[in-house]
């Protein structure tokens, strides 16, 4: 593995354009009845023409067997270890909403949820309840007072939202409250170690009063806690690499993710067609362009196998010839991490890559897929070097000694 | 990846014999025309007829999308990490001409170039102009004198030479004078750190003494100095291993290279054809030798894909039937890094490894190239794992644990 150290050494400002288009849970498994996986099923004639001239391999975020998250997925992508880095769920949601964290902040993700007369969860998202009404939940709990830290309640997306302490000696090791099932009460969050005892009893506090405030709405009657976390300490991939980066995304933790690696990170509105019209808006401003489609990820998500297929097919159809037609030095498509539409879940397999540039030796792949990929000739590598490759091809990198 | 430390418990002196050709800038890229590589469209008879009962892969010198100089790519192929044993520019001229480096010296490549009346470059070779000549004005150059130092100038070849300073506390964090362009100035030498600010004056000083002496010279009146460097501290391979190892190398930086391997260098000529006269003259005197083949680098960096072809056509006809004739217990046939001629200059591309023995599980190559080679058995692997593979397979390796 080259260290991002000895790339940063490397890496020289070019007018080259790259675009890495990120398709959330791009990788699938084969249905039961065809023995095919989605990119297989779908007909996707500009992704096979594209994959028959470029390389093709396959990636791992984290390593075998690992089942990453979007944070460590998107990580690895921009190329740092998501093993060193590890940045927890409560800083990525700030981030997201481009909360000004501070040091020494600790943040958490929160949902909004539905309990029942006995408080066992019923609901982990209170009905998925719109972001206007999240908003006006969270504009009542920041009511609520502690003694020697300030609290900040931040919507999200839909019933998503953010609960950031800031104040003296606080400490983010702490345990969700989400039991990330229903039929049971939140849990109370639990001190991971001794120095953490008094936040954790400030959260137990707040929480307990939040219930207090929330007792006669519905659905959002409850709240639930996890990822504990403080600012992350990341050194900013655009500064490494000397690239002018641009984030389109449409959801926040995206957005946030892109933001940790120093990108300038642009609204995507709320379709693959909006994020295509604000690529070409800004072709110009940038030299690199994060891409990221949700859609195929929230398919997978759902166990929908169908619609996965269709949303594979909506990126062949508008998203190939848009990018293609801008005629980046350097075109890479693949995914955060697979998302198997019968696994209904995040996965361990391997995600399909493609590069596409002049210096490319073609693979000559007829129909692309996760099989297609994999006799490519990347073959099977940590998706860590992706940064690598990319900056290689737009010819970014100088020559490693004499 | 296997270190250094443990394969020097493992290895064992054997009389089995091992041949690695280093085809310096083996791999390229399709012709645009033809969608062939240069490997791909040379006739090679001998080398496909050899691949077909051979292991084939490709090997990464440094990581993904790293461009290596020759020196990280000789280094890993004959084991070290490249990274870890970065090697100045100056400490390879001054090993590659035999100059006995001592520790605390302080050495830089130098070139003859050329400037304007208003000291702008014109060339950075001054011409080209030959060894004799250079080494003419290395001996004039010697009349320099600097308080408080030893200095050495010693010619290499052609336009090329080495300058050598030798004294207490030397620095070599010092700036290259050598803008790597024509039409502006030299630029001075600056320190990196302060403790290199009296290296900085003292080389700065000898500088403008040199453009005095050459004042009136033509092409050569001025010099640039690149690559300052302490001599390397590396283990010698030759030990570690347990081989008498000879190299047969026409040019200089690679003699360097093999001698701070701990190899015997042995002049190769000028030519192909001397090189091998040299292998059959010490064949029983070695148990390995390390032949450099330099002209495929050569025309790929003039961007000549023809020639290159030639180059690879002459190996197939000359080198490769002349060392199966020796019958050598491994044949390894490779390259330090790729040279497309599409690109004119060294890439980040996989190299193309050949693996022959009698203990190999060929791979039925048909035809050698380096897509071939790619889909061969040892697949893509980093370089510093090849010397293992040639010392197990000259049964040169003792059993790792009970």
């Amino acid at each position: 593995m080259v260290p991002m150290e000895l790339l940063a050494t490397l890496a020289q400002p070019t007018p080259s354009k790259i675009v890495l288009a990120v398709c959330d849970g791009f990788g699938g498994l084969p249905h039961p009845e065809t023995g095919r996986s989605e990119l297989e099923t779908a007909c996707t004639p500009n992704l096979d023409a594209l994959a028959n001239r470029s390389q093709c391999g396959v990636i791992e975020m984290v390593g075998p067997g690992i089942t990453p998250g979007s944070g460590p997925g998107h990580l690895a992508l921009f190329g740092y270890d998501p093993i060193r880095y590890d940045v927890g769920r409560g800083a990525l949601s700030a981030l997201g909403i481009d909360f000004p964290l501070q040091p020494g902040d600790v943040a958490a993700r929160m949902n909004f949820a539905t309990v029942d007369a006995d408080g066992n969860i019923v609901d982990r998202r209170a009905g998925r309840i719109p972001t206007e009404l999240t908003a006006r939940l969270c504009a009542r709990l920041r009511d609520i007072r502690l003694d020697g830290v300030e609290v900040f309640v931040e919507p999200e997306q839909d019933y998503r939202a953010v609960l950031v302490l800031r104040g003296p000696d606080l400490s983010d090791r702490l345990s969700d409250t989400d039991p990330q099932r229903t039929g049971v009460p939140p849990l109370p969050v639990r001190a991971l170690e001794p120095a953490a005892e008094r936040t954790a009893t400030l959260v137990n506090t707040w929480i307990a009063r939040a219930r207090e405030l929330l007792r006669d709405e519905r659905p959002a009657n409850a709240v639930l806690l996890r990822g504990f976390a403080k600012p992350p300490h990341i050194p900013k991939m655009t500064e490494l690499y000397k690239l002018r980066a641009a984030a389109i995304a449409v959801y926040p933790m995206y957005k946030g993710l892109a933001r940790l690696a120093g990108m300038d990170v642009l609204d995507g509105g709320h379709s693959l067609a909006d994020e295509i019209e604000r690529l070409r808006a800004v072709w110009d401003q940038y030299d690199f362009f994060f891409l990221h489609v949700k859609w195929t990820d929230s398919a997978g998500e759902d166990g929908d196998f169908a619609r996965k297929v269709a949303v594979i097919e909506q990126i062949d159809r508008e998203l190939i010839p848009a990018v293609l037609a801008l005629a980046p030095d350097v075109f890479a498509l693949t995914g955060d991490h697979s998302t198997p539409s019968v696994l209904a879940a995040h996965s361990w397999h391997p995600v399909p890559f493609l590069l596409h540039s002049r210096w490319c030796f073609p693979d000559h792949v007829d129909k692309w897929g996760e099989r297609a990929a994999r006799q490519g000739s990347l073959g099977r590598f940590p998706a860590q070097e992706v940064m690598g490759l990319l900056l290689a091809h737009a010819l970014k990198l100088a020559k490693y000694g004499a």
